[in-house]
Protein backbone atom coordinates (compact mmCIF):
# COMPACT_ATOMS: atom_id res chain seq x y z
CA UNK A 1 0.00 0.00 0.00
CA UNK A 2 1.10 3.69 -1.39
CA UNK A 3 0.18 6.46 0.48
CA UNK A 4 -0.43 9.87 -2.11
CA UNK A 5 -0.56 12.43 0.35
CA UNK A 6 -2.26 15.80 -1.50
CA UNK A 7 -1.03 18.72 -0.79
CA UNK A 8 -3.48 21.48 -1.00
CA UNK A 9 -4.05 25.58 -0.70
CA UNK A 10 -6.92 28.31 -0.82
CA UNK A 11 -8.00 28.69 -4.44
CA UNK A 12 -6.68 25.27 -5.60
CA UNK A 13 -7.72 24.20 -8.97
CA UNK A 14 -10.75 21.96 -8.31
CA UNK A 15 -10.17 18.98 -11.45
CA UNK A 16 -6.14 19.70 -10.47
CA UNK A 17 -7.14 18.14 -7.63
CA UNK A 18 -9.64 15.51 -8.09
CA UNK A 19 -8.95 13.99 -11.39
CA UNK A 20 -5.68 12.24 -10.32
CA UNK A 21 -7.96 11.27 -7.08
CA UNK A 22 -10.17 9.68 -8.81
CA UNK A 23 -7.55 7.51 -10.88
CA UNK A 24 -5.61 6.43 -7.53
CA UNK A 25 -8.72 5.98 -5.58
CA UNK A 26 -9.49 3.43 -8.22
CA UNK A 27 -6.27 1.20 -7.42
CA UNK A 28 -7.78 1.04 -3.47
CA UNK A 29 -5.55 -1.56 -3.02
CA UNK A 30 -2.39 -0.15 -3.90
CA UNK A 31 -3.10 3.32 -2.86
CA UNK A 32 -4.62 5.52 -0.25
CA UNK A 33 -5.09 9.20 -0.08
CA UNK A 34 -4.39 11.61 2.16
CA UNK A 35 -5.33 15.47 1.73
CA UNK A 36 -2.97 18.08 3.38
CA UNK A 37 -2.29 21.65 3.84
CA UNK A 38 0.25 23.45 5.32
CA UNK A 39 -2.04 24.64 9.07
CA UNK A 40 -5.04 21.82 8.52
CA UNK A 41 -8.79 22.38 8.22
CA UNK A 42 -10.79 23.92 5.67
CA UNK A 43 -9.61 24.48 2.39
CA UNK A 44 -11.80 26.92 0.24
CA UNK A 45 -11.87 27.65 -3.70
CA UNK A 46 -13.44 29.78 -6.24
CA UNK A 47 -15.79 26.49 -6.81
CA UNK A 48 -17.17 27.02 -3.98
CA UNK A 49 -15.49 23.41 -2.63
CA UNK A 50 -14.75 23.64 1.19
CA UNK A 51 -12.58 20.46 1.58
CA UNK A 52 -11.58 18.95 5.12
CA UNK A 53 -7.39 18.44 5.25
CA UNK A 54 -5.21 17.47 7.82
CA UNK A 55 -2.25 20.06 8.97
CA UNK A 56 1.16 18.35 7.89
CA UNK A 57 1.63 17.43 11.61
CA UNK A 58 -1.43 16.15 11.32
CA UNK A 59 -0.74 13.29 8.78
CA UNK A 60 -0.92 9.71 10.21
CA UNK A 61 1.20 8.11 7.03
CA UNK A 62 4.39 8.59 5.52
CA UNK A 63 4.01 10.11 1.79
CA UNK A 64 5.42 7.73 -0.73
CA UNK A 65 3.67 9.84 -3.37
CA UNK A 66 3.21 13.84 -3.22
CA UNK A 67 0.36 15.59 -5.28
CA UNK A 68 0.69 18.94 -5.78
CA UNK A 69 -2.05 20.75 -7.66
CA UNK A 70 -2.03 24.37 -9.13
CA UNK A 71 -4.95 27.15 -9.46
CA UNK A 72 -5.09 30.49 -8.77
CA UNK A 73 -3.79 30.34 -5.41
CA UNK A 74 -0.08 29.69 -6.90
CA UNK A 75 0.51 33.19 -7.85
CA UNK A 76 0.50 34.21 -3.67
CA UNK A 77 2.51 31.11 -2.74
CA UNK A 78 5.01 31.56 -5.01
CA UNK A 79 6.25 34.04 -2.49
CA UNK A 80 5.39 32.23 0.62
CA UNK A 81 8.31 30.88 2.21
CA UNK A 82 7.02 28.86 4.86
CA UNK A 83 4.52 26.92 2.19
CA UNK A 84 8.06 26.83 -0.09
CA UNK A 85 9.88 25.46 2.47
CA UNK A 86 6.98 22.87 3.69
CA UNK A 87 7.05 22.08 -0.42
CA UNK A 88 10.88 21.08 -0.53
CA UNK A 89 10.59 19.20 2.48
CA UNK A 90 8.22 16.95 1.39
CA UNK A 91 9.68 16.52 -1.78
CA UNK A 92 12.81 15.38 -0.74
CA UNK A 93 10.66 12.68 1.66
CA UNK A 94 8.80 11.63 -0.84
CA UNK A 95 9.32 8.82 -3.61
CA UNK A 96 7.47 10.48 -6.24
CA UNK A 97 6.62 13.85 -6.81
CA UNK A 98 3.60 14.45 -9.18
CA UNK A 99 2.18 17.90 -10.16
CA UNK A 100 -0.86 19.42 -11.87
CA UNK A 101 -0.99 22.70 -14.48
CA UNK A 102 0.61 25.06 -12.17
CA UNK A 103 1.79 23.11 -9.49
CA UNK A 104 4.97 23.00 -11.52
CA UNK A 105 5.59 27.05 -10.90
CA UNK A 106 5.31 26.09 -6.86
CA UNK A 107 8.26 23.19 -7.70
CA UNK A 108 10.44 25.43 -9.47
CA UNK A 109 10.13 28.04 -7.18
CA UNK A 110 11.08 25.77 -4.03
CA UNK A 111 14.29 24.79 -6.43
CA UNK A 112 13.59 21.28 -6.64
CA UNK A 113 13.43 21.06 -10.13
CA UNK A 114 16.31 22.55 -11.20
CA UNK A 115 18.32 21.11 -13.82
CA UNK A 116 15.40 18.85 -14.37
CA UNK A 117 12.77 18.66 -17.39
CA UNK A 118 8.98 19.61 -16.42
CA UNK A 119 6.01 21.13 -17.98
CA UNK A 120 3.12 23.34 -16.72
CA UNK A 121 -0.41 24.67 -17.98
CA UNK A 122 0.22 26.36 -21.58
CA UNK A 123 -2.36 28.98 -20.63
CA UNK A 124 0.06 30.18 -17.99
CA UNK A 125 3.18 29.70 -19.32
CA UNK A 126 5.26 32.79 -19.42
CA UNK A 127 3.97 32.94 -15.87
CA UNK A 128 5.21 29.69 -14.89
CA UNK A 129 8.64 30.02 -16.95
CA UNK A 130 9.38 33.15 -14.62
CA UNK A 131 9.09 31.43 -12.13
CA UNK A 132 13.04 29.39 -12.38
CA UNK A 133 15.48 29.73 -14.90
CA UNK A 134 16.78 26.36 -13.96
CA UNK A 135 14.18 24.27 -15.26
CA UNK A 136 14.38 22.83 -19.02
CA UNK A 137 10.77 23.60 -19.27
CA UNK A 138 9.12 21.29 -22.27
CA UNK A 139 6.60 23.27 -24.07
CA UNK A 140 4.87 20.71 -25.98
CA UNK A 141 4.34 17.47 -23.56
CA UNK A 142 0.93 16.21 -22.17
CA UNK A 143 3.45 15.18 -18.93
CA UNK A 144 7.18 14.68 -18.69
CA UNK A 145 9.07 12.37 -16.57
CA UNK A 146 12.39 12.93 -14.71
CA UNK A 147 13.65 10.97 -12.13
CA UNK A 148 10.89 11.21 -9.50
CA UNK A 149 8.81 14.06 -10.65
CA UNK A 150 5.67 13.90 -12.95
CA UNK A 151 4.75 16.63 -13.93
CA UNK A 152 1.66 17.75 -16.68
CA UNK A 153 0.01 20.44 -18.17
CA UNK A 154 -3.06 22.36 -17.56
CA UNK A 155 -5.64 20.89 -15.33
CA UNK A 156 -7.40 17.95 -17.38
CA UNK A 157 -3.84 16.68 -18.32
CA UNK A 158 -3.58 15.39 -14.71
CA UNK A 159 -5.86 12.50 -15.05
CA UNK A 160 -4.15 11.75 -18.22
CA UNK A 161 -0.14 11.62 -16.20
CA UNK A 162 -1.57 10.13 -13.17
CA UNK A 163 -2.82 7.04 -15.57
CA UNK A 164 0.41 7.05 -17.31
CA UNK A 165 2.17 6.95 -13.75
CA UNK A 166 0.12 3.98 -12.54
CA UNK A 167 0.80 2.11 -15.89
CA UNK A 168 4.61 3.14 -15.15
CA UNK A 169 4.26 0.92 -12.15
CA UNK A 170 1.61 -1.46 -12.75
CA UNK A 171 1.57 -1.99 -16.57
CA UNK A 172 -0.40 -0.21 -19.53
CA UNK A 173 -3.48 -2.79 -19.00
CA UNK A 174 -4.16 -1.59 -15.40
CA UNK A 175 -4.63 2.11 -16.13
CA UNK A 176 -6.51 0.90 -19.35
CA UNK A 177 -8.96 -0.69 -16.95
CA UNK A 178 -9.43 1.73 -14.80
CA UNK A 179 -9.74 4.17 -18.02
CA UNK A 180 -12.38 1.57 -18.90
CA UNK A 181 -14.43 1.22 -15.76
CA UNK A 182 -14.86 5.04 -15.49
CA UNK A 183 -15.96 5.73 -19.11
CA UNK A 184 -12.44 7.81 -19.11
CA UNK A 185 -10.72 8.21 -22.51
CA UNK A 186 -7.27 8.37 -21.71
CA UNK A 187 -4.90 9.95 -24.19
CA UNK A 188 -1.72 7.77 -23.35
CA UNK A 189 1.19 9.11 -24.73
CA UNK A 190 3.05 11.79 -23.34
CA UNK A 191 4.50 13.18 -26.01
CA UNK A 192 0.89 14.46 -27.71
CA UNK A 193 -0.33 17.90 -26.66
CA UNK A 194 -3.06 19.52 -28.29
CA UNK A 195 -2.65 22.52 -26.34
CA UNK A 196 1.05 22.96 -26.55
CA UNK A 197 2.99 26.70 -26.52
CA UNK A 198 3.72 27.04 -30.25
CA UNK B 1 -26.38 34.42 -12.30
CA UNK B 2 -27.85 30.77 -12.03
CA UNK B 3 -27.12 28.53 -8.97
CA UNK B 4 -25.70 24.47 -9.10
CA UNK B 5 -26.53 22.89 -6.20
CA UNK B 6 -24.96 19.34 -6.37
CA UNK B 7 -26.55 17.01 -3.77
CA UNK B 8 -23.81 14.49 -2.83
CA UNK B 9 -23.66 11.91 0.05
CA UNK B 10 -21.67 9.37 1.67
CA UNK B 11 -19.36 7.58 -1.29
CA UNK B 12 -20.00 9.72 -3.72
CA UNK B 13 -17.55 9.14 -6.92
CA UNK B 14 -15.41 12.13 -6.48
CA UNK B 15 -14.98 12.47 -10.58
CA UNK B 16 -18.43 12.21 -10.75
CA UNK B 17 -18.97 15.62 -8.63
CA UNK B 18 -15.42 17.39 -9.37
CA UNK B 19 -15.35 17.44 -12.93
CA UNK B 20 -19.04 19.19 -13.31
CA UNK B 21 -17.84 21.62 -10.56
CA UNK B 22 -14.89 22.22 -13.12
CA UNK B 23 -16.66 22.95 -15.78
CA UNK B 24 -19.68 25.28 -14.40
CA UNK B 25 -17.17 26.99 -12.17
CA UNK B 26 -14.88 27.85 -15.38
CA UNK B 27 -17.91 30.10 -16.22
CA UNK B 28 -18.25 31.93 -12.37
CA UNK B 29 -19.80 35.10 -14.12
CA UNK B 30 -22.40 32.87 -15.08
CA UNK B 31 -22.60 29.78 -12.33
CA UNK B 32 -22.49 29.85 -8.55
CA UNK B 33 -21.71 26.46 -6.69
CA UNK B 34 -23.24 25.26 -3.60
CA UNK B 35 -22.87 21.68 -2.18
CA UNK B 36 -25.79 20.02 -0.34
CA UNK B 37 -26.81 17.07 1.32
CA UNK B 38 -29.48 15.65 3.06
CA UNK B 39 -28.28 16.50 6.96
CA UNK B 40 -25.26 18.99 6.31
CA UNK B 41 -22.06 18.64 7.28
CA UNK B 42 -19.06 16.71 6.03
CA UNK B 43 -19.71 14.12 3.63
CA UNK B 44 -16.97 11.54 3.03
CA UNK B 45 -15.91 8.81 0.24
CA UNK B 46 -14.12 6.13 -0.50
CA UNK B 47 -11.58 7.82 -1.71
CA UNK B 48 -10.73 9.94 1.24
CA UNK B 49 -12.40 13.04 0.36
CA UNK B 50 -14.07 15.08 3.00
CA UNK B 51 -16.12 17.96 1.68
CA UNK B 52 -18.24 20.14 3.84
CA UNK B 53 -21.74 20.71 2.54
CA UNK B 54 -24.80 22.36 3.64
CA UNK B 55 -28.18 20.81 4.89
CA UNK B 56 -31.06 21.50 2.59
CA UNK B 57 -32.59 24.22 4.78
CA UNK B 58 -29.32 25.80 5.23
CA UNK B 59 -29.38 26.91 1.68
CA UNK B 60 -29.22 30.36 0.77
CA UNK B 61 -29.98 30.43 -2.31
CA UNK B 62 -32.62 29.05 -4.97
CA UNK B 63 -31.62 25.98 -6.97
CA UNK B 64 -31.60 26.60 -10.63
CA UNK B 65 -29.45 23.51 -11.50
CA UNK B 66 -29.56 20.29 -9.82
CA UNK B 67 -26.40 18.05 -10.05
CA UNK B 68 -27.19 14.56 -9.07
CA UNK B 69 -23.72 12.66 -8.88
CA UNK B 70 -23.32 8.88 -8.47
CA UNK B 71 -20.91 6.26 -6.80
CA UNK B 72 -21.21 3.30 -4.33
CA UNK B 73 -23.31 5.28 -1.66
CA UNK B 74 -26.03 4.86 -4.39
CA UNK B 75 -26.56 1.66 -3.60
CA UNK B 76 -28.14 2.25 -0.39
CA UNK B 77 -29.63 4.80 -1.05
CA UNK B 78 -32.44 3.72 -3.75
CA UNK B 79 -33.47 2.11 -0.59
CA UNK B 80 -33.52 4.95 1.01
CA UNK B 81 -37.05 6.92 1.01
CA UNK B 82 -36.73 10.59 3.28
CA UNK B 83 -33.53 10.86 0.66
CA UNK B 84 -35.49 9.79 -2.60
CA UNK B 85 -38.30 12.27 -1.19
CA UNK B 86 -36.16 14.93 -1.05
CA UNK B 87 -34.21 14.34 -4.28
CA UNK B 88 -37.93 14.03 -5.95
CA UNK B 89 -39.09 17.97 -4.18
CA UNK B 90 -35.48 19.56 -5.44
CA UNK B 91 -36.13 17.72 -9.03
CA UNK B 92 -39.35 19.52 -8.99
CA UNK B 93 -37.93 23.02 -7.75
CA UNK B 94 -35.22 22.68 -10.08
CA UNK B 95 -35.25 24.40 -14.13
CA UNK B 96 -32.61 21.72 -15.05
CA UNK B 97 -31.77 18.45 -13.23
CA UNK B 98 -28.62 16.60 -14.49
CA UNK B 99 -27.24 13.29 -13.30
CA UNK B 100 -24.11 11.90 -13.33
CA UNK B 101 -23.34 7.52 -13.63
CA UNK B 102 -25.28 6.39 -11.05
CA UNK B 103 -27.30 9.17 -10.52
CA UNK B 104 -29.62 8.65 -12.84
CA UNK B 105 -30.36 5.81 -10.88
CA UNK B 106 -31.65 7.56 -7.70
CA UNK B 107 -33.98 9.94 -9.97
CA UNK B 108 -35.18 6.62 -11.98
CA UNK B 109 -35.99 5.37 -8.24
CA UNK B 110 -37.40 8.66 -6.82
CA UNK B 111 -39.85 8.28 -10.24
CA UNK B 112 -38.99 11.45 -12.13
CA UNK B 113 -38.06 10.19 -15.27
CA UNK B 114 -41.30 8.39 -15.58
CA UNK B 115 -41.49 8.52 -19.47
CA UNK B 116 -37.91 9.95 -20.05
CA UNK B 117 -35.25 8.86 -22.00
CA UNK B 118 -32.09 8.47 -19.87
CA UNK B 119 -28.67 6.56 -19.62
CA UNK B 120 -25.85 5.57 -17.00
CA UNK B 121 -23.03 3.98 -16.23
CA UNK B 122 -22.75 1.25 -18.96
CA UNK B 123 -20.36 -0.80 -16.34
CA UNK B 124 -23.84 -1.04 -13.98
CA UNK B 125 -26.14 -0.97 -16.78
CA UNK B 126 -27.81 -4.19 -14.92
CA UNK B 127 -28.28 -2.52 -11.71
CA UNK B 128 -29.13 1.08 -12.46
CA UNK B 129 -32.12 -0.34 -15.19
CA UNK B 130 -33.68 -2.61 -12.69
CA UNK B 131 -34.26 0.51 -10.59
CA UNK B 132 -37.24 1.53 -13.04
CA UNK B 133 -39.01 0.03 -15.67
CA UNK B 134 -41.18 3.26 -16.25
CA UNK B 135 -37.80 5.15 -17.95
CA UNK B 136 -36.05 4.71 -21.86
CA UNK B 137 -33.18 3.46 -20.67
CA UNK B 138 -30.52 4.33 -23.89
CA UNK B 139 -27.84 1.75 -24.10
CA UNK B 140 -25.74 3.92 -26.66
CA UNK B 141 -25.10 7.70 -25.75
CA UNK B 142 -22.61 9.36 -23.62
CA UNK B 143 -25.40 11.52 -22.47
CA UNK B 144 -29.10 12.06 -23.03
CA UNK B 145 -31.33 14.67 -23.12
CA UNK B 146 -35.12 14.45 -22.31
CA UNK B 147 -36.67 17.89 -21.18
CA UNK B 148 -35.17 19.19 -18.10
CA UNK B 149 -33.01 16.08 -17.39
CA UNK B 150 -29.24 15.52 -18.63
CA UNK B 151 -28.19 12.41 -17.57
CA UNK B 152 -24.71 10.93 -18.40
CA UNK B 153 -22.76 7.76 -18.78
CA UNK B 154 -20.35 7.07 -16.08
CA UNK B 155 -17.74 8.97 -14.41
CA UNK B 156 -15.85 10.93 -16.82
CA UNK B 157 -18.63 11.14 -18.69
CA UNK B 158 -19.76 13.99 -16.05
CA UNK B 159 -17.44 16.25 -18.15
CA UNK B 160 -18.67 15.95 -21.03
CA UNK B 161 -22.09 16.30 -20.43
CA UNK B 162 -21.50 19.49 -18.30
CA UNK B 163 -20.06 20.98 -21.46
CA UNK B 164 -22.45 20.17 -23.49
CA UNK B 165 -25.55 22.19 -21.43
CA UNK B 166 -23.20 24.85 -21.13
CA UNK B 167 -23.07 24.57 -25.22
CA UNK B 168 -26.86 24.32 -25.05
CA UNK B 169 -27.34 27.69 -22.81
CA UNK B 170 -24.29 29.40 -24.14
CA UNK B 171 -23.35 27.96 -27.71
CA UNK B 172 -20.88 25.71 -28.69
CA UNK B 173 -18.10 27.91 -28.52
CA UNK B 174 -18.18 28.91 -24.81
CA UNK B 175 -17.92 25.58 -23.84
CA UNK B 176 -15.10 24.97 -26.28
CA UNK B 177 -13.34 27.92 -25.16
CA UNK B 178 -13.95 25.80 -21.33
CA UNK B 179 -12.43 23.27 -22.34
CA UNK B 180 -9.50 24.85 -24.26
CA UNK B 181 -9.03 27.09 -20.95
CA UNK B 182 -8.29 23.45 -18.91
CA UNK B 183 -6.47 21.64 -21.59
CA UNK B 184 -9.64 19.16 -21.69
CA UNK B 185 -10.08 16.94 -24.91
CA UNK B 186 -14.18 17.36 -25.17
CA UNK B 187 -16.17 14.59 -26.72
CA UNK B 188 -18.77 17.33 -28.05
CA UNK B 189 -21.11 14.40 -29.64
CA UNK B 190 -23.78 13.02 -27.10
CA UNK B 191 -24.36 10.13 -29.60
CA UNK B 192 -20.52 8.83 -29.77
CA UNK B 193 -20.59 6.19 -27.21
CA UNK B 194 -17.06 4.08 -27.08
CA UNK B 195 -17.72 2.37 -23.25
CA UNK B 196 -21.59 1.49 -24.62
CA UNK B 197 -23.88 -1.28 -23.77
CA UNK B 198 -23.37 -3.99 -26.37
Amino acid sequence: MQTVTALVFNDFETLDLFGPVEMFGSLSEDYRLQFASLSGGIISNHHGVKLHTLALDELTAATDILLIVGGPGTRQLVHDSPFLQALEHLTHSATWVLSVCTGSALLAKAGVLDGKRATSNKRAWQWVTQQSDQVYWVAQARWVVDGKFYTSSGVSAGMDMALGFIADRHGVNAARQIAHDIEYRWQEDADVDDFGVI
